[in-house]
């Protein structure tokens, strides 16, 4: 049994905390906002994320940041990317090299546009024993209980922390692959919400089903040449952080990249497919942080670009889908 | 313009006809069913595979093989691939090598569990100008003029004949990519139906989408495994004649095999399931035939294994996926 600090109240986050409270681990949810935890504990719910699944009642719930992670053996991190690094920052100084630390969260940081895994480093120092937890994962499935299959990815050295993690989260519906590419299993984490919203404008507009899985497989050719280019490996691509995740994300109305594309290709505007969506939409500030490592390592990524162009208004959605999937074609 | 006999008046046949007399062509679709042929005529419509879509008036129909082959310069197989070889034995006295021939056929011979292209080869020589066409392609989208990316694939060193069918098919509206791994194409668009099986028993009995997703991405690498044993390559795999067709056929409700496990998975009797499609299910022939493949080359293929132990009636949809979801994994 360990004692386990979840910080993020998402609906991830809850739904992991209640995973490994069903793993028989000892897990307090933090969550930034009192009001949010006071309701949480009143209705033994998270009910603006998980709506009508209950929580353990051995599941601790607090808003306070530092006692929660200084009581904690280990650490999973699962607030929004943009909120990663001040989170790091805010734990560092209760924080010692003996608790472990994994993250579940995807994306890139805002400000310097540096994968988690750099910014965790920056941070916490070389020596953290820190993990990705990656894959194709809908929480409420997870709350729920489903059966789920997972990365976790530590530094290339670093086995002992991986197995540690693939233990703690592993059950019978719940398995855990081990990889060592932080690289690619941060790619495809940040890159597969983009080719989620253009998944959903296709879909908004009715392009149907064949128009769309061209277009995630372009998108996976468009990925691996960036992965390709930073160093990642062809089969983290391949793998449940990569394909996995891209399955569930680009063809799931679950997936709130998605049904953000979706509300854009209907017709919505921005601000309004963001309104219907009601929680981040972690592909709107990836996109632009992609395409700024795509033309940094001059790489072509033109779903990227056409997405980018959408979100700047620069483009209609129904303009950028007609430009990626009417370009002339050579060779895959 | 090209004359062109498209064999095979099924879903995809019909669908392809129409998208070939769209691009100016004269095109004959020839059907075996004498009478059905006569109803199309009658009802301007393929009122069987593709209800509401009306035929082009420059269609030619026909029950009459031979006389649409002779009369054409170009050949185009849509029919399932346990009818394939019978069918080109037939055509062969009226083909000559001018004649190029692509098939839109999935699948493997049932006979010989031989790939297509080695059953075209063997009966029309080495030197006949072929090519296959696949990709994720619902046949009512390409009817309805949606949008469409698919790969024309050749022999190695034949890329006049490739260009030749680029030209034949492209539009703005159907893109069609090069490839010249007829080994991978055949592998991609044998498997894809059997995990699209896979994939439609977890829908069925309600695991989720992060389990089917974790299926499909396990069946990717097992696909690889095999495809790498049997000289395939990965770039196709990840193409749309392989992860693009897999998306589709595994996540949509249009694919016959998907429909099929989700039949399966919800109870229905293997006879039932069957009776609810009401048209070749390619995956039930194609699980055992991979499986002998899988042995021959001492490649370990979980999923088809289950697959054709539920078809086999030696296990449940419930204990072959419950044997898939929770074998204890170690590195990806």
């Amino acid at each position: 049994m360990q004692k386990i600090a979840v910080l993020g109240s998402g609906s991830w986050g809850t739904a992991l905390a209640i995973h490994l409270v069903r793993n028989k681990h000892d897990v307090t949810l933090w969550g930034r906002n009192a009001e949010q935890i006071e309701l949480m504990k009143k209705q033994h719910m998270n009910a603006h994320f998980l709506p009508g699944i209950p929580l353990p009642d051995a599941l601790h719930l607090s808003d306070q940041l530092l006692d929660t992670v200084k009581e904690a053996d280990t650490i999973l991190v699962a607030v929004p990317s943009h909120a990663f690094k001040e989170l790091l920052e805010k734990i560092k100084p209760v924080w010692n090299s003996q608790k472990k630390i994994i993250w579940a969260s995807k994306g890139l940081d805002p400000d310097s546009g540096d994968f988690l895994h750099n910014v965790a480093d920056n941070i916490l120092g070389n020596n953290a024993k820190t993990a990705v937890l990656s894959g194709p994962s809908f929480a409420k499935e997870v709350a729920q209980g489903l059966p789920a299959a997972l990365t976790v990815a530590t530094k290339e050295n670093d086995e002992e922390t991986a197995l540690f993690f693939q233990e703690l989260f592993h059950s019978d519906k719940f398995r855990i692959y081990i990889s060592h590419d932080l690289v690619g299993v941060a790619i495809c984490g940040s890159a597969k919400n983009i080719l989620a919203i253009a998944s959903g404008i296709a879909e908004g507009l009715s392009l149907g089903s064949n128009a769309r899985a061209a277009l995630i497989t372009r998108g996976v050719a468009e990925i691996t040449r960036l992965t390709d280019k930073l160093g990642g490996k062809r089969e983290t691509l391949m793998g449940l952080a990569g394909l996995g995740d891209l399955i569930l994300t680009c063809t799931g109305v679950q997936s709130r990249n998605y049904r953000f594309g979706v509300a854009l290709g209907q017709g919505l505007s921005i601000a309004d497919s963001l309104k219907s969506i009601d929680q981040v939409v972690e592909g709107i500030n990836t996109s632009i942080l992609i395409q700024q490592l795509a033309h940094q390592y001059n790489v072509e990524m033109p779903i990227v670009e056409q997405i980018v162009a959408v979100l700047n208004h620069t483009k209609t959605p129904g303009a950028a889908m007609v430009e990626l999937l009417s370009r002339r074609p050579t060779h895959e």
